[in-house]
């Protein structure tokens, strides 16, 4: 175990997080937190962008893959579309999403994929929007 | 819709996933299936391998990426050891399924996490063995 | 496997699509689908109404038993409430499908009974009100 | 097994259901069954609320907590932000929810917590409005 | 709600259990039952096998059809096993088991279906073997 | 966010995960990592038990109660009895953890409550044994 405090991995996963998911819905996260989500919105920004997605080995583009096709199979919706968001912006195409969406639904099963399909439409218009 | 026939189907996936398994494993398979899973097998053949895994536009690496992270949140021991065996035939290093492994314990859960590297564990002694 | 071509696999699906989910819903469904989502579409037509419903040996009664059942444990509302149409269509009746999530609510867990009734008077509103 | 009738269970499972969800919410959710739903919500009384949460040896506190981390972790919103009005009938703070919570995100995956911690905002909010 | 008993359900509850899954097979279950065990076992004769599958309305080929399909989903191998052998007793033929797993594997994934597969194969043999 | 260390919120789990699960247990388990599997055994060791399990606020006997419920619905075989170890530890009685797996066969279906009172009673035997 490394000799790295809570504070640093919080601060450099917030780095992170910001170039993946956008500045403004970052801060805009942070703002809306109160006393009963703070941990979690903090462990979240420490463990999962800090801890694991700083970690070197593995590019984004390749931890997109990851949590499209995991989220898609965990069935939660929201936290599906801000993934295909950030997919995006690390690189992968809407061909390419299209592509692991099809995997899901022979994998996961045909209403996962449909699911999934409907959640990125959903994203992908937002993100237009936006 | 292509004008590809079942059978060409079933031929091309055939040979992906002779390329990707090991033909030994593909043909002892075969050799096992009887009436009441045959049709089973066919359409894994045709349809995984023969539709999905041969489509252009996304790498076999890419799809092993998909698979490995998807089934372990599927929680499918059978399946998530063959996909780890052929991830590493797909050009996934041991350190990058890693990687793909302790992103499954972060948004799948420590559970998860943890039974996909005792699986990916006897995959590898598995191959060792072989 | 058959020497049967993709393209008529969908032509056969699209039939058997249009009988059990009404013409008109499959007719602005197709319309609806866009270069992202069109093969999903397809194959969705092409491999479950086509390959699999067309299949002899299992009437459409008890198919749309097994999906009733399986997409209720699998917690997917969309293709639930979808697959409560199409079930009404196929000969099942509402006492029927009492029947079909009284027994989800045993084995799959109160929560899913409870939701699969929900999305079930959902269904049938929207069925009234077409 | 007890020689009480499923009646009396019922009427048992009414009283129970009442002090932890509200006279109010319960007679309204009696007043809405027709017949499609009616036997759903009666085994709901008499099973759920008449014969388990009404068993001594385990009490009111302790039973919320199973069920917040279970309807957690089953993904079932609709039940979780009912579970979390009777949690804080039943004496569980909203800071000890905020810790079964975390616990959900660490071995049930990030996406599962952050959804619990949206949904239990909301039925605080909904509370707070009632 | 019937002033049916509990005690009553479970008799009743019994004798469905044995014609279903045999008299040697359930006796040996409650032989075997401990403190520990012994609520599970006498709610899930009086309250599945009772209160469930005694229900006018559903025939019993139709209710193994509704568990095959669920339990394939919910990734139970024990109680697969034990509803493929009960699916036989109640009239569905190898055949109609071999649609429902192919079902299983279009809508809840082909590793659902896989397993499902070989949990059947093992099923059958354990018959034959008895 | 603290200033805590990674190190010293595994040295600080370590303690904990000892307590809970017996020095023995523990040390055989941290004996047993290689490369692949190292940065698995710390991760759980510093975040679920050193920051998770650490935090005041809600006491080990709680944390014990969601875990089996959570881990029950999360259909995780191996962790379940490693938890059910750890909650007889933690000061759950075996009439407590009945009650637990009880309410999950009713909210997360019977076929997991069967499943969980037969992994826990492994549990108990494997204890005895030890």
């Amino acid at each position: 175990m490394s000799d790295e405090t809570e504070e640093s991995l919080f601060d450099k996963g917030l780095a992170v997080r910001k170039e993946v998911l956008g500045a403004d819905y970052v801060e805009k996260s942070i703002a809306g937190a109160d006393e009963f989500t703070r941990t979690m919105a903090e462990w979240s920004t420490a463990y999962c962008w800090g801890a694991l997605w700083s970690r070197p080995g593995f590019d984004r583009r390749s931890r997109s893959i990851v949590n499209l096709a995991m989220i898609a199979a965990l069935n939660r919706p929201h936290e599906l579309k801000l993934h295909v968001k950030a997919a995006l912006k690390n690189g992968l195409t809407k061909d390419e999403i299209k592509e692991i969406f099809l995997q899901v639904a022979v994998y996961a099963g045909v209403p996962a994929g449909i699911d999934s399909f409907r959640l990125a439409r959903e994203a992908f218009k937002e993100m237009d929007g936006e």
